[in-house]
């Protein structure tokens, strides 16, 4: 079965916004068994919103219109859905009761304007709007769906579960989407590919598609099934690709690289703390942004001037000034430095050149070093990482916590 | 003038994946004096890129195809195009040579698959590709211009500039699109709103799109100009809004945050030195995100437990004991500690709830203090911040920043 979305609102032709709830509306009708095969993105004018709708008429099973339900002369999508389906629009007067009551629960008293969110097209369901203003509705034409949802995404994402996806359920005829998501790390995507193309392409019915993003690659199998269908296929070649993948999979339950390390570290009763010179907090910043991250990240010190480094971590002052700020040397001072400090079991340390100036030949931007201090052993290891100012900071962060979760394994 | 984008490509199509090539293009297009009426995203099916692209030719003066010219049989925009044009698709002998070069220099030899790459559609301009193999192309249809540009934005950015923007200049008629952009901080969305709304609305040929993000709110101004015009009513406009802000408004040239109090610190001559509890690095990696930060910012500590509190910052275990962790107390001794640290003029520190666990009824979840040590004074800012873990975290980040700016001005 087709599905296709409208999103509509000018806001989202200019060069500063995107349709993001598209995204959300695309799982949740996978799961139901329909395939988006188009996104329609267009601007409050009533002319090209209706020409948008008849043309999705022509070729989708289910219509999902977004956005333009809102009270204002720019929102246009009753009257281009009306004029489409050449149904007579009305003002429903429970509709305006309880818009009146909402204002006068807020202490407010409805402005004239508002009406317009009570216009109901002929035969359409209200769908009720829990979170907000304007209601939503749904229509069958000649036995296309066509929902109207309100654009702001928790008002959107609400009606849509409980008003739509029961009705597009019962289109959808049982067919279902099978998915698996593996998380893979410390491989470039190239690498990635050229390791896994010979397996999935073996299986032409699993769609697979990879997403490089910073610091970790993700892989995304999917495959369409009848109703009753098993994703024995699926399961295979999901399995063949995490065997040939090996340890570079660090989650296939759709977990963050930080969530993954975070477990490990937990399971083994440990503790952590950093010390961040080029990234300046974005290694804690992931790692404590899994909830309950202090039950085992103790803290540690931002190091971004040589004075702090060796007020805070201790890193001698000749040492810095033989061997610079970015070498192996001062990476494992500053990693056990920081364990000295908070007396964890683990001090971890970044330095790098992030860029763009305060390169050499001999340090060059993007050359970066992973310290390493714990009971056993002081260590390091170094990366050339490509990209901007950003790009390494993030890559680097994403790199000392791939080297944690080696080590832990 | 109408301009249409159409990204090509089932990816985009998943509930993974945004056309953002599309963002740079409509800036670019808006420039050019064009106005992105429709954006529509279709998979690498013939018929469903053949039918889009009909419907487009009837009702734009441009129209973008993004994506679809790889070497492999989901690539398929090259045969949509000349299927719905009429125009048969030859191979240029003169682009297999310089793709077999292409190879060669990199030690390949050519894979017979990527002769597809050198299919040209009878009529069109070739548009050399200097990042990546697939060549474009620019065709016009009945004075309509259409481009096929490559999908990986690095490759598609150069085309479009070298190749595609000379011609939708000339078909443009000179009409161009000036644009204001103001950034505020310390305001929510509807307290910009009910400031703003009165001004704009008076101006109803200028465009007014707010947008927010997490820390701060972007109002961005646009108006269409005819040749020669110029944008006085923008202007008057812009300035009646910034006055209306006052000193809520901190760039009025698209700076972030950050960029601005850095330029305040430099210009001061003053340092800084921080200290983050719930943040754990966000406000000192959001700090050195500017390049050049090392001349104001030293460093610090991420005292994201007791222990880090009380070792790196010489927090009073009492004081911890009767006040809790977060506290007006412990973030003004978090500032001062930091300050002693590092020598620096300013000690900025951050303590929060920042949940999902570990609120209390007298601290609950999204309760932050910021404090401040200078040379004059120490003081602290109380805030309770909405939303989840993350946009509690990040939003106490910016509102550190927000303080920090209002103090050096």
């Amino acid at each position: 079965m087709k599905a296709e979305i409208i999103a509509i609102g000018s806001e989202l032709l200019t060069p500063d916004h995107l349709d993001t709830n598209s995204l959300i509306l695309t799982g949740r009708l996978n799961d139901a068994g329909f395939e988006v095969r188009v996104k329609t993105i267009v601007g409050d004018r009533v002319d090209d919103i209706a020409g948008v709708l008849r043309i999705a008429l022509q070729r989708s099973d289910v219509i999902i219109l977004c956005g333009g339900l809102g009270p204002t002369e720019d929102d246009l999508t009753r009257t281009a859905v009306a004029q489409v389906l050449g149904r007579p629009i009305f003002v429903d007067p429970d509709i305006v009761e309880s818009l009146r009551r909402r204002f006068a629960r807020r202490g407010y008293s409805m402005p004239a304007i508002n009406e317009r969110q009570a216009q109901i097209i002929q035969g359409a369901e209200i769908l009720a709007n829990p979170h907000g203003s304007a209601p939503g509705m749904w229509l069958v034409e000649q036995g296309i769906g066509v929902a109207l949802l309100p654009g702001p995404p928790r008002e959107l994402e609400a009606m849509f579960e409980a008003g739509v996806l029961p009705h597009v359920k019962s289109l959808g005829g049982g067919r279902r989407q099978a998915k698996v998501a593996i998380n893979v790390t410390g491989m470039t995507e190239s690498e990635v590919d050229s390791l896994v193309a010979p397996i999935y392409k073996a299986y032409p019915s699993v769609q697979t598609t990879i997403l490089a993003s910073v610091g970790h690659i993700a892989l995304r199998l999917s495959r369409w099934l009848e109703s009753g269908e098993q994703p024995q296929d699926l399961n295979e070649v999901a399995n063949r690709i995490r065997a040939a993948l090996g340890d570079a999979v660090f989650s296939s339950a759709g977990e963050t690289l930080e969530a993954v390390v975070g477990g490990l570290l937990r399971k083994s009763g440990r503790t952590l703390a950093v010390a961040e010179s080029c990234t300046s907090g974005m290694l804690a910043a992931r790692v404590t942004s899994v909830p309950g991250s202090s039950d085992y990240f103790l803290g540690g010190v931002l190091c971004y001037s040589n004075e702090a480094k060796i007020r805070l971590c201790r890193v001698p002052e000749e040492m810095l000034a033989q061997h610079g700020a970015v070498s192996p040397e001062v990476a494992e001072a500053l990693a056990h430095g920081t364990r000295e400090n908070l007396k964890s079991s683990i001090g971890l340390s970044i330095t790098g050149v992030a860029g763009p100036g305060g390169g050499s030949a001999e340090k060059p931007v993007g050359l970066v070093f992973v310290g390493w201090a714990d009971e056993t052993c002081t260590t390091h290891w170094r990366r050339m990482i490509p990209g901007d100012r950003e790009t390494i900071r993030e890559r680097a962060a994403y790199f000392a916590l791939s080297r944690l979760r080696a080590f832990l394994m």
